[in-house]
């Protein structure tokens, strides 16, 4: 099965989620918005998976999945239909729903952190809102990040089989974690080394993860897009308040 | 099966999309927070499933969801689990994903309705963020409300099977959306009235959704709470702008 991944193709965005579980598996995929126009790729063929197109199920936005027959949308419900196909989540079904809630627990995370910086729209430029995001950012520092943390952190901790989010061997959650954590530390690099010594198991997860060989060598290749300001994690220097 | 279930007990909020469902299936259940603290309810008892509890699986926030040994958090995951228990999801895999995925777009638009009144912080009270509510309630009335309308009017419109959100059946979905469409027009009864010629199936949904019988009976009751000033949507006449 060669899955074809369907997302904007200058940022790492929510699209990254979907791209490191395929990679932690070696699946066939095709990453189809950055492929040549003149192929019948790129973000023409994006676009047309939108809106008004002819699919029966439409998404709403992007990142989409398609498998076979099958077109899927929503980054974590791509992640809940890959998760047993990739071998990335738990064989019961109580550890797939554990798996999923906290999974949609990082979306929100992802959500506020994407907020701090369009915090009165998503389509208005930054310097549109920057006084605004400057105060987001600092309820975001301040009280959610910390919450998060703690929460994510005291998970690993009461998991007795072990180093991983959900169940006892690495799935799609563990991979998702390690992009929020690296996100985090390229958006908000002062923040982060404050709070890091206290989540000493989301440390050791990040380079766990980053350190297997598939992970790793993606991440060295150009398939992974740097962080960049136009991406969920966005460093801007006023925002990474003391 | 008795199901318990968690949640603030004096707003509506995400709680009630769960509510809805067990309502609909004439499930039996308890609204635990609703209930007396010398009963061992109220919200000490939803207190205790927080944060540092004993659990296994400790959720970050309501609502939640016991079924026996089970937890559950985040309010589509909990419809996840709940559809096929309460026949009011489709049977096919391929068709609770579908489900599942207008679910969490639902969660999308009513994360963006709630953020009208709280664009900096959740942390903060409506009168601390007042001027920025109405720079993101003029972005949302203007954009993003009247696209969310047009893509769950168009899913409608494309069911071969007619009449509901996802399958042949009144679902989940179908519920929530009944739920969504309710609180807009409370929040924002001049622009709904504007918008919801454009959006007659959704219209008619709501309509036939408020007049199943058990759903009749519970809009009626004392168990629905009425819309307020501490929920998700809330009705500020400065934020309803022409």
């Amino acid at each position: 099965m060669r899955y074809e991944l369907y997302y904007w193709p200058s940022i790492q965005g929510r699209g990254e989620f979907v791209r490191l579980a395929l990679e932690e598996a070696g699946a066939d995929y095709v990453d189809v918005a950055r492929g040549a126009v003149r192929a019948g790729r790129g973000v023409p063929a994006l676009l047309r998976l939108r809106g008004d197109s002819p699919l029966e199920h439409p998404p709403f936005a992007p990142p989409i999945l398609k498998a076979g027959g099958q077109v899927i949308a929503q980054t974590a419900n791509i992640l809940l239909f890959l998760g047993p196909r990739l071998r990335l989540a738990p064989k019961d079904e109580a550890g797939r729903l554990w798996a999923h809630q906290l999974q949609l627990t990082l979306a929100d995370f992802v959500k506020e952190a994407h907020d701090t910086h369009h915090p009165i729209a998503a389509g208005l430029y930054y310097e549109e809102q920057k006084r605004e995001a400057r105060r987001t950012a600092r309820h975001f520092l301040d009280q959610r990040l910390p919450k998060y943390l703690d929460y994510f952190e005291g998970m690993l901790a009461r998991n007795p089989r072990g180093g991983w989010m959900a169940g006892g061997a690495l799935g799609y959650v563990d991979l998702s974690m390690f992009q929020v954590i690296a996100g985090l530390r390229y958006a908000f690099p002062r923040a982060m080394a404050r709070l890091a010594p206290g989540c000493p198991r989301l440390m050791a997860l990040s380079r766990r993860v980053a350190s297997r060989p598939r992970i790793a060598a993606y991440l060295r290749s150009k398939r992974r897009l740097p962080f960049n300001r136009q991406g969920i994690f966005r460093r801007y220097r006023e925002l990474d308040l003391k």
